[in-house]
């Protein structure tokens, strides 16, 4: 990022590392195609060395972006070539298919090797989307306390807080000193790797209070814990839902929270670092949801499974499509008799979907964020209908002159302009209400909201359309 | 989150808090109505001993919440009667709408004096969105050495590091020891309110590196500073955009970022809640955009700004609509000929502009999140083609034999079936390349695809349709 203002010493040829001479990205920040070349040719030759000095030398967000950038068949080789330099941390970096992959290709006890190198929560988040089968091979290689350790985080439920959070933490009496504190932080050999505060905890671990690094290291050493506990910090419980506790998290500004048992004993903590990991896959989760695309479908995903995937949405659209299509059909005879309705029908069925469709996509990020609430429900109803009736009459006198003017068949513009009135307040209403109903039938309102709210304004769009045209003129 | 979980003794009545006795939430977690109520009549009797017990309590966000939650007119009594006891932070919490209004409501003073408790990030976010005016009565309120401050963050570009970063922490040489540090923060009474780490400067201010405050404290007293550097901490430009500093938290999992001058000075520090606060606004907005909306709309907008705001993109819609139906024209006589067409064509518009947003979403957040690049650009292509091709040939048979079972016109779904194809292959491409050349030419790929690809669909289905039905039937 800043490195173009990077005023370091020029440094001797004989000091630059290996990455220093081969830098790995371009000044865009993309990936050099040469660098991954000459990685994918120290692999073939098997190149150790180099390898590992590169290898040791990426942060693991990076060498995951080399992973993904290696062919599919030169990835196992890289970790078996590099060993133990090789940060197993780096693989919850890929996508999901080239990580399962991954870990079924390679040894079982390569694998159990770079897994103990791993936070509880990295370890548990690799392990959690492989087979069962080729995770108990894993298991099996492990020491039986890490192996218990993580077979216990594995049994909690999936996007759970007892999934997310790491078991390692530091709990300390809080009848301690500052200073007893610092003292135990400084002859504890085995401290987890990072940490942004300490827990107060009683004899049978039960919770009692959060001590901030910050608060510590501004206390003199005689203070007593108790003095900065807060006591008030939110906690979690291990079965909560990973996306109520990034809520939290965003609300409160927290960079780490404790996890708690049903006792009230702490077993946990969650760090934000995960909690952002899990807003941007929930952002991405709604984001595809709204597209009509399923949440697992990845970059990395070959054209055969992309197909599969997304074949069940569209079926479900082709099937509105033609339920939109048998209110035309209901129409035939007078859209022979005046085929203008044939040519103008799909402009009011398309401006009322896209008018749904904003509504739509404002309902289902409210209900997300939890804006959108019983408290407020009725007036966000009342006000999306005052906005589609107000834009309904600004685009029926738009499409009504336009209509005229293209086939000046009088009367054409006000069928159509009333048209679109009826389709924009169907639209808005079904955009609102229909994401609020999915909300409290406890079905995901960006999932299914789009296929529903936007066969509403075809089929009303449609029928008040020709409805009106058919009373209007007269026909039959 | 973890209340239910809660073992404490039960307190003394007399103990109780107002909070306590009157909660803020239900057991959803939304506001209740009854507490609402309360603070509005202790506003209305202007009950000051009872609404800064209250206040005094309440998170900053909660605070923010039960702002939004009062009547508008509401908002400005309660801060004024609070005074210092309301704390500002939580105006940061709540939509920029009534943020701004309430800000040029209150009296400049209140304003001042709420400002100067604020962290400078914070202070520089409350008033980013007030206009010239006001913001400048606000700013000569405050003492010089605060105003000239403030004044230099908002010269930062709107969306910079430097706008995003707070000027308060800690800065000390690198060649001091843990123990000097740590007796400088005990004796340094206006540290920033929270921090994560420390900085290492030289005696021009420049930057060194960082020193994480957990390294700190495992390392014993006499240990200097200068082993505990990290010198490759990833660091921010002041100029840099908050986007591409937040994409860097996320990739390489920080907590806080030293922000640097072009002469590599350091000048402010960004932290993580700032940052998840930019992940979601930039969710927000990409996911807004798609929906075809604007990205500063907001939830407690009235009707008339948020149907002015829809308007433009439906009126682009409305263009691109009447485009398609343009193309139903030229073959008005045919369409009369075989009134089947008519009601056919919509199915084959729909399923191509289906599977093109399909497309267009995975190619939208592929670009933002910098994982679609020049290097996978061609296989992602290609894939989606296939993925179309594949598609279109499933709904060709699907719905060839749908519309010949419900007209048994034998040749109908022969036409509708390779009008899908064609149409399902230009939906793919258009989904995946027209966000690819907004990108390239800057444009925001998340506010336009979505116009051009559904027009691409409807033309291309409608043309195909019709175009081959006039061939395979030899209409005119």
């Amino acid at each position: 990022m800043a490195d173009d203002v990077d005023l370091a010493q020029p440094v001797a040829p004989e000091e630059l590392s290996a990455l220093d001479k081969m830098p790995m990205r371009d000044d865009a920040g993309d990936i050099r195609p040469e660098f991954v070349e000459a990685i994918s040719h120290a692999v073939q030759v098997a190149d150790t060395a180099f390898l590992k000095e590169i290898v040791g030398e990426l942060h693991e967000a990076d060498l995951g972006d080399l992973i993904e950038a290696l062919d599919a068949d030169e990835r196992a080789p890289l970790i078996e070539l590099t060993g133990a330099d090789f940060d197993f941390s780096a693989l919850n970096e890929v996508d999901d298919t080239v990580r399962e992959e991954l870990l079924e290709e390679l040894e079982p006890e390569t694998v159990a090797e770079g897994v103990r190198e791993l936070d509880s929560d990295d370890a548990v988040e690799l392990l959690e989307g492989v087979d069962e089968e080729v995770q108990d091979e894993i298991l099996e290689k492990l020491p039986l306390s890490e192996r218990v350790a993580l077979e216990r985080s594995l049994d909690y439920p999936e996007n759970s807080a007892g999934r997310r959070m790491q078991t390692e933490f530091i709990s300390v009496p809080q009848d301690w000193t500052v200073g007893q504190a610092i003292d135990y932080m400084r002859e504890t050999p085995d401290l987890p790797e990072r940490f942004y505060e300490i827990y107060a905890v009683d004899q049978w671990q039960r919770w009692q209070g959060a001590i901030s690094l910050d608060a510590l290291l501004r206390a003199r050493r005689p203070v007593s814990l108790a003095d900065l506990v807060d006591e008030d910090r939110r906690r979690v419980s291990v079965v909560d839902d990973q996306e109520e506790v990034a809520r939290m998290f965003g609300k409160y500004n927290l960079v780490a929270a404790p996890v708690v048992d049903i006792d009230n004993r702490l077993v946990g903590v969650i760090t934000i670092d995960d909690v952002v990991d899990v807003i941007e896959e929930e952002a991405d989760e709604d984001l595809k949801a709204l597209g009509g695309v399923t949440s697992d479908e990845e970059l990395s995903d070959n054209f055969w499974t992309i197909a599969k995937g997304r074949f069940a949405w569209l079926l479900v659209n082709l099937a509105t499509a033609f339920i939109a299509s048998s209110v035309l059909g209901l129409f035939e005879d007078q859209l022979q008799q005046m085929v203008a309705l044939a040519v103008l029908a799909p402009i009011v069925a398309s401006q009322g979907g896209n008018a749904a469709t904003q509504t739509m996509t404002v309902a289902v990020r409210a209900l997300a964020t939890r804006q959108l609430n019983p408290n407020n429900a009725l007036r966000i109803v009342i006000r999306e209908g005052l906005v589609g009736l107000i834009n309904g009459l600004a685009f029926a006198v738009i499409t009504g002159i336009a209509a005229y003017a293209w086939f000046k068949t009088p009367g054409l513009g006000i069928v159509i302009g009333l048209a679109m009135i009826c389709n924009l307040i169907a639209g808005a209403l079904g955009g609102i209400l229909i994401p609020m109903v999915l909300e409290r039938v406890k079905a995901d309102p960006a999932v299914a909201s789009g296929t529903f709210v936007t066969t509403v304004t075809d089929v009303v769009g449609f029928f008040a359309f020709l409805g009106i045209a058919t009373l209007w003129f007269g026909l039959k």
